[in-house]
């Protein structure tokens, strides 16, 4: 079975990476929080006047991504480089984008961060607005674009690169 | 504004507690992550023969539930009651269908622990099943049901209640 | 010798709270972080323009209160209730003042809980300026005022309560 | 099958507390670290000329209990009353021995957290003293006594019982 | 005093590994939990039938070799290149027998990470068995080998070595 | 603006630090408790009778250490190379001066992990002795020397420079 995860007992295990070269990586990661529009134009207006929702779910979205080896059983520890989150309401379609952008030089890749990033940014989103709208939806969580390493650049259909525009993001 | 995250000086703040009951709560959160069919097919069949993708992913989102209060800034730590995660592979829709319960006895509900422990969840069976396919979506994270507290039950239009069928889950 | 965190062998241990009495309790602790005029400058003029400091801080004292007794050898772990952080801007003095109030119905009392608190808070202001000044000092932390629990009422000489203002505050 | 952290399903999971009472609940486990005779014989002498081994290992025994939950995959989190951690060194066996005592009042037991505190107790006295002796032998982890609870009072064949001395430690 | 752990004042501390180079480093520790024939069969039997103990203690064995660090007071941070934990049921001994083998390329050695691994993974298989079985003893935590760095080859008297078969395990 | 936490956007980010060169770094820092005087001779009394506070103090600094990326918000997780913490009870000041040193080779320096050992120290020291004494204040925060990197030496006005004695401390 080619899933790496497993070694060849077929246990749960720590893939080793001792003979992978450090190259530099970058990984982008999208997701999306759905909600009511009244619930999006009170977040945009509470903006202006008073409470930061996205300035908050940024933040989590930052400090996650370094938690990341702790949440998911088998990554490996990364000692990341950076991190980038931007999210934007979306008025016609109702919705906050999470865009997160996560780099390191190192012998593994950093997708799984880049997806808890964005991940706990949309969950801090439903968790500041979830008093006026449980309805919400997350959705959308996927890789866009990944650099560095042995299995090469992966592009996601119909997406742009924007790795390459500035090679160490 | 209403969002009670958020103080009358507009800045966040961990919303004061001390007043509420406890009371039985019950959260209910599910997601899900589309992927290849063949994808699918290697996690099933993997499972019979080796690896066991699913019960990686349903300890990885137990134990994240527990983490959900240092994950997600402005959310009480919460000594929680029980955890149950249910994770089902659906051939037709190509998917694994991620489904989470988590109940304490306590002062403020327990939807953002059962919401983080179906996403750390859904991303583990991306991270267990990404070597042979980068191209998987998590989405679909949404409170089912949620029930007990003083803003009452909560049950997602167009879903069937499961907390009333056992009170205490 | 009276230090409580000592055992009769003078050993240091987890004091015994199984026979307290749960009771609300408050306690308010103060930083200040003290920088060059053109670096507060900076600060107040970045808040209007682009970015936010003291949001930064505040999210983490707030995130550090839930991380205190992981952090204190010898302090429980305590449910937190509320935690509220207020950070202002003092030209006069060139400072930033932080200030943090946390509650909890529980067993102890929570005054290392807003120590650690507006602590972090300050630390996070060092961090986020010290790119322009290396020379700001964190001074002036302790607690202002304590209620709830066997041992009374504290407020600090000279302070003004604000706990019986608003008696869960 | 018998084993309450797996659902009928015989999927693992976080079983249910909602219903148990709580109650005063104590646990005292033991564990043992043995080593060459030169190598206690520097650590006793250690101590009082300089270092202090058993300082250390009893501060990591008090904050491991702490982190147990965050250890033992399907554990509770329980808000720890005490912690006492007492260690001797034992020239006629060459060891040490470690006793920890954990209490809570909550609705299940502590007897994880006593193993937690005394088996990284015992881990922290093999690091402190790994640069001399690689051959030490970590052993005896074991639960001695358990009071509290609806299972009743567990003392261990050939123990004396501690817990009924001081019926609440 | 060659205790590497203390300063010359006798004081605790981290030692100083900057002038350390790095190099391929392997630890492999082993673990004993010594239940009732009747638990160990149980545990057998319940692994075909329903509840996978010993894939949940494998996986907090791997979990936990990420947190040797935070666990033990003096431990460096080491980014871990791989974590293998294997559990094997001996129904001759009655017990559970781990073996953990941790690598890393880096200044300091694994042998805390491989010991904390196979720990943890010991107390797990407690915690999951403790419903029917509390008189388990956990035993034989111990370093079996131990390669890379300046200390050399280590491999305790009586093994055979691992790790010379595959030079990077 | 200047402060380089946060992007062109003004939103804050873990800056990039893929292209630094990583060089040896040393940050030294200190804080300041102060106490009465006759809270300042229990704890000396104490430590020659029983209970070691300082020690306690010196555990709790350098483990804080460790924790410093998941404390403050921005800062890069750095795998630290030492930790040196020392603590000077000052009769004549009726304090305790706390002094920390931390080390590693990496892209970004360890100010942040030193202030954040003698910080949390400092409140360690508070915590063990608020039994006795409520009115201590911490204080004096602040970094003394950084060398390494980039940005070159900085030696605080007034401080006489330790780093260049022992150029690897």
């Amino acid at each position: 079975m080619p899933l790496t995860h497993f070694n060849e007992q077929g246990d749960a295990h720590m893939v080793d990476v001792s003979q992978k070269t450090p190259t530099h990586r970058v990984a982008t990661a999208v997701s999306r929080v759905t909600m009511k529009p009244e619930t999006l134009k009170l977040m945009i207006e509470g903006k202006a006047a008073k409470g930061d929702v996205l300035g908050v779910a940024r933040l989590a979205g930052i400090m996650a991504a370094k938690k990341t080896a702790d949440l998911i059983p088998l990554c490996h520890p990364i000692p990341i480089h950076s991190v980038d989150i931007d999210l934007k309401a979306d008025e016609k379609e109702s919705c906050v984008d999470v865009r997160g952008v996560v780099t390191t030089d190192w012998k593994t890749g950093v997708e799984m961060d880049a997806l808890t990033a964005v991940t706990v940014a949309g969950l801090t989103v439903y968790d500041m607005l979830k008093s006026v709208d449980k309805d919400m939806v997350i959705s959308d969580i996927m890789v866009i674009e990944k650099s560095g390493g042995k299995s090469g650049h992966y592009l996601r259909t119909g997406e742009k690169s924007s790795h390459n525009e500035s090679p160490r993001v």
